[in-house]
């Protein structure tokens, strides 16, 4: 069995390299006339005429495909606690059908809890490159993990 | 036929209701094992015994659902053209099996392209609460709109 990644285990400026998804055309239609149904995620002839020139996928499918790659990449053999929150998400260039996305994280920050002395937060830039190793996502993300001591203890 | 929603339409302090929808537990357990498949999203054993006492929706899925709402409420009868990012984005309660979420815009600024006279980015806030009025979902959107003098050139 894997030892579980606890709290401490991070140290700013790691990379974990988090492994590649394709978004095909299919996934990028479903994934939008679910949860983003705008044209030009939807529709060839829509998006054609569209400042994208061709059908794009939700920047929230690309947020998805990395969240999945993270969990099941590094956060399920970790003592992840959920997060409060994200920022700076950035779209930096449009994900089309067939792109294949290689995800990494890097380590920004790590900071034990004040209040909570079982847990620490670290900050993460999670980011998605396409096979032209273009940056098509970009986002910072605060993830809390359980302090090994605390682990210890219970 | 309804008029479309322009660049020019939007102003500071202009709120818009977008709708309510209920998150059930199979929503959340399938939305989880598609794209974040943590303990505390899936299993109510696993997640019993997690800090947050429970299974509860992935930010993600809360997210998704919002965005759902945005687009049959405003984006798909506006001149929207996508979205460069976002920011700020804060999951500040648990969202629970059965929680009622109400989706609210509410207007922050509105601002010309310099580089693209067609176009302006209007920067508002996405905000989510639960059937007890607690927000558990707040976010700051850049979306584009195309401008209506642009729009009568074509």
């Amino acid at each position: 069995m894997m030892a579980t990644i606890h709290f401490e285990d991070f140290a700013p400026g790691q990379v974990y390299p988090l492994g590649r998804r394709t978004l095909t055309r299919d996934e990028i239609v479903a994934f939008a006339r679910e949860w983003d149904p705008q044209p030009f995620h939807l529709d060839e002839q829509a998006a054609a005429g569209s400042i994208y020139g061709g059908v794009i996928a939700s920047g929230w499918h690309t947020v998805c495909a990395f969240m999945r790659l993270f969990a099941d990449g590094l956060l399920n053999r970790s003592a992840a606690m959920g997060s409060p929150g994200v920022d700076e998400v950035r779209w930096l260039r449009p994900v089309r059908p067939g792109d294949t996305l290689d995800a990494r994280l890097e380590v920004l920050e790590v900071r034990p809890s004040r209040s909570k002395p079982d847990r620490g937060i670290v900050r993460l830039r999670a980011a998605m490159s396409n096979q032209q190793q273009q940056e098509v996502l970009s986002f910072i993300a605060n993830v809390m993990f359980r302090r090994r001591a605390a682990a210890a203890r219970e």
